[in-house]
């Protein structure tokens, strides 16, 4: 290997480094640390800062940070289980990003940092992390949908060994988000990419497509990737949305199924949804009699219509393999979610229902898809 | 349209809405604010703040906001030119993001706030906004390298029209980052997906797909995709990293050439890349003559060794159509891209040098792609 060249392009570009737009802090300040006990230690410098606290979904409230040598103010949990776990810092009274850790995810309009802890191989927060297992392609792709007059940005899984199987057909979960949302949330809040991996690895799951929409049906894709930098918000959900998605739904299944080599009969197809997603995943499901084998609502259902609903009636008809709700115990719409599974009962319609702790909650969600995605397709 | 059940979902909702893990700010407050005639206004609130400043890269230092009403700090700029800007404020001495703008981007392991601006139609910041154009398709990959032994990860653009032209062939520009950076960084600070779109819809650039892997060879991917939550530096770059990416670098090819419809010819393939992804591209095209008809080195190359270079001779026997250097006026790294250019002048080859304002930054980056771009496979 020829180095003298290499040698003198590393030496001469010291100079240029120091123009480097963005250097990073370079603080040395690891924050947070996750210690081998499972606590994890938070530090923030700021020596003019009056108060530091910490909030965080694995703590019940604020905390107070304190303050040691060079204003290095510091904070170390109890031990935690394994899982994806956010949190902000409070100084002064101000919420604050912590400078020394990049990994952050937004969930609307809110900015939040995070970290992933394993307390052991299996455990949830395993589910959520890298491991050297293969991983799938994650793709970001326009398709054409005429029923709404536009072009529309979906996201796409496509599972290890996609690419080099170039005759296998495979089967497509339809996976929706909720109100705000958009085609990335599953993949960066849901943690899609890497809870399929893993399971796929694990062989608890089936390879599979997930296909991930916008199921806003007046944007075209999400902030950055949308015409004009608008500031998402609860708006997003409109009352009307869910029965546009219902109808343009066939544009995005007809795209799929042309560009990707995809089994084409219901039981080779689930659809599922968070929220407002799983409203849409509920009345897809009735709208489409036997084109989902598989349906998932994750807090989010449409309720009966009256005693006798027509559209249930064919939907169960169609004998799905699997109609799964999935809810938190403090979730607001826990209530509906048990008027559906009542009204499974009363019909003698097999649906499979779950329930959590916890509310209206990304935890739950991504719980919710790590179980439903194992039953899939089997 | 049935719209009871709709309607009764909807109101149901209304509970479970207040439960959502993060409901935004919904502050209603707009910054920044891109006013008709090209300034651009700053908004933070902040009641309890004693200063706040703002800085950014249209200023040429921190700039002093005005507490208004109700604890509202602004500022507005003079009329600003198409660009793609970032800035950020500065609390009572501290650097705060803007919580009113989702938009951010990372460099090595700093986030910072940024904005699009056009003036008019096909200035710059024109082309690094999403205009209602075709849009092709971004996609990111796994691809096994042998040679260094792991799995790693690259970001493709095809463009628009890929997937539904089953018989084209396309050629390939590979496009290389610098150190602190990653597969993301020209998607996300060189915005080369809106570049590309934009320059293929006007006709201005032929379609072609752009390949940027990872040019760090000891990891495998970015941050967020490896195994780890690793916290980037500039010791990414390894004095010997240059090496290891062109022995490595017929991984990457293979894979491409293997999966996608890409043409194979030395005159359908370009490299480039920005600082140590300059040098990289440099070394590629000098270790591997006639593979790449067109070669980019954008604020970073490799110096001749000697008077007579023989690998500087083997490419240009070989007759690439392009050696382009661009470098700005202001950059540690121009005595370089000189003595390169004196020694193309002096030996006569057709070296193509541009020099630009500025320095070491994306802003030149993104400029030189949008020229580079323009230039391959005409």
């Amino acid at each position: 290997m020829k180095r003298t060249l290499i040698l003198a392009a590393a030496l001469l570009m010291g100079a240029a480094a120091s123009a480097q737009q963005a250097l990073g802090p370079a603080s040395g300040i690891t924050s947070p640390e996750i210690n081998p006990d499972h606590t994890v230690t938070f530090r923030y410098r700021g020596p003019k800062a009056v108060t530091v606290q910490l909030q965080g979904d694995f703590l019940p409230g604020r905390v107070d940070m304190k303050e040691g040598r060079d204003g290095m103010w510091t904070y170390t949990t109890e031990p935690l289980t394994g899982e994806l776990y956010s949190y902000s810092f409070i100084v002064d009274g101000v919420r604050t990003m912590d400078p020394n850790n990049i990994y952050q995810n937004r969930d609307i309009a809110t900015w939040t940092n995070i970290f992933t802890l394993s307390a052991e191989k299996g455990d949830k927060g395993w589910y959520y992390e890298v491991h050297d297992v293969p991983h799938g392609t994650v793709s970001h792709v326009w398709y054409d949908s005429p029923t709404l007059g536009m072009k529309r940005r979906l996201s796409v899984y496509t599972p290890a060994g996609y690419e080099d199987s170039p005759k296998a057909k495979y089967p497509v979960l339809y996976l929706l988000h909720g109100s705000g949302g958009d085609e990335d949330a599953w993949l960066d809040l849901g943690r899609t990419a890497q809870i399929m991996d893993n399971l796929i690895a694990e062989g608890k799951a089936q390879p599979m497509l997930v296909v991930m929409p916008n199921g806003v049906y007046f944007n075209s894709a999400s902030p950055g990737a949308a015409v004009n930098m608008f500031q998402p918000t609860m708006a997003n959900s409109r009352s009307d949305s869910t029965a546009e998605i219902e109808e343009s739904f066939p544009d995005v299944m007809k795209f799929i199924e042309k560009h990707y080599r995809v089994k084409k009969d219901g039981y080779s197809r689930a659809v599922a949804g968070l929220s407002m997603g799983g409203r849409q995943s509920s009345r897809l499901a009735r709208r489409y009699p036997g084109t989902f084998g598989y349906v998932g609502q994750f807090s989010g259902v449409a309720v009966p219509s009256g005693d006798n609903d027509p559209e249930l009636a064919a939907l169960f008809a169609a004998k799905p393999k699997l109609f799964w709700i999935g809810v938190g115990k403090d979730d607001g719409v826990k209530r509906n979610s048990l008027i559906l599974k009542d009204y499974c009962d009363q019909h003698g319609y097999p649906c499979e229902y779950y329930e959590s702790d916890g509310g209206h909650i990304w935890r739950n969600w991504r719980i919710y898809l790590t179980i439903f995605a194992q039953k899939l397709f089997k």
